[in-house]
């Protein structure tokens, strides 16, 4: 097999320095060469509104069509209010509808790892759960395993920000080793 | 008691003309005599970025307001990808932040009633449920029951838009009713 294997990662937290991105850069760092990892952030994506979905402005377009050229996606999300952020759903909800005459669905079939994190003892689990049910609607292939659920998270990065605790990041590199085998399945 | 109750009711679809504008407008037409009940729309809800937590926009700080002074809360949620819209979350999120030094979370103990509705047979259950979730963390007062889940909205409207089925109405005002008398056991 020749083919690149191209991963698109979002972060569900627009903060400039959330967790969720320091997570999100320590698996593209950790990601095997040979495998591209795009970031694309969330932040110019406008609340969605039913009346617009047929004109979707360039910022939701251009991440839609990375979404529906990559093997596979990861998403970091933290928890906000004991589920996943309302920017990160909006985001979601924005990206998975119909524009008239196009393929719809970028998520449809395809390998998705989700990893949660948060300052507190749960990790952001209870995200990490409704999340998934957002995904089965889409009818995504989530990982059922290994699942990336991170508790305290601040105090597993270095004083530069970077998430350097090394039982962290192998549990991240796991779960890519993971999601990369599901995405050369399925393009193979 | 010679205090008037106020209801505040909120809408989790932007769409002009959705289907939970039509369930709340039919909520506040129910509503007993005596008893405010004001409607907030979240179109003006941006994004919420925690960077910018201190320095909320004055949508924000006047729906804030409004909830912070209300006795009790409506919400009626569409049901998008198994779960709530982005934008109705993004909204409880901006709104249940801290500002330095204020009051932090207008839902605290407050009685809130819920109602979910969609095109389809399940009404919105699902968003229903992950809702429940997010006001255990903020602490509200949802009411246990009734529940008013209602599917095939869209046979439940006139030519005008506006829900007519007396089934549904009649559920609705006996959620009013509850969420009245929790209103007033609250505040006595």
């Amino acid at each position: 097999m020749d083919k690149k294997i191209k991963i698109v990662g979002i972060a569900g937290s627009l903060r400039k320095e959330a967790y969720s991105k320091a997570v999100l850069n320590a698996a593209k760092e950790l990601t095997p060469e040979g495998t591209e990892f795009e970031i694309c952030g969330i932040e110019e994506i406008p609340p969605f509104n039913q009346d617009n979905e047929n004109n979707l402005p360039i910022s939701v377009k251009e991440i839609k069509a990375k979404l529906m050229a990559a093997d596979a996606i990861v998403i970091v999300t933290p928890e906000y209010n004991f589920s996943f952020p309302g920017v990160l759903k909006n985001a979601i909800d924005a990206l998975s509808r119909n524009e008239e005459g196009r393929p719809a669905n970028p998520f449809d079939s395809k390998p998705i790892a989700i990893m949660s994190n948060s300052p507190y003892m749960l990790g952001g689990s209870r995200a990490y759960y409704q999340l998934r049910q957002v995904f089965v609607y889409l009818n995504a292939n989530v990982l059922n395993r290994p699942e990336v659920i991170i508790p305290f998270v601040k105090d597993k990065l270095d004083k530069n920000g970077r998430l350097s605790d090394e039982e962290t990041r192998g549990h991240i590199k796991k779960q890519l080793e993971a999601l990369l085998q599901a995405a050369m399945k399925k393009s193979a």
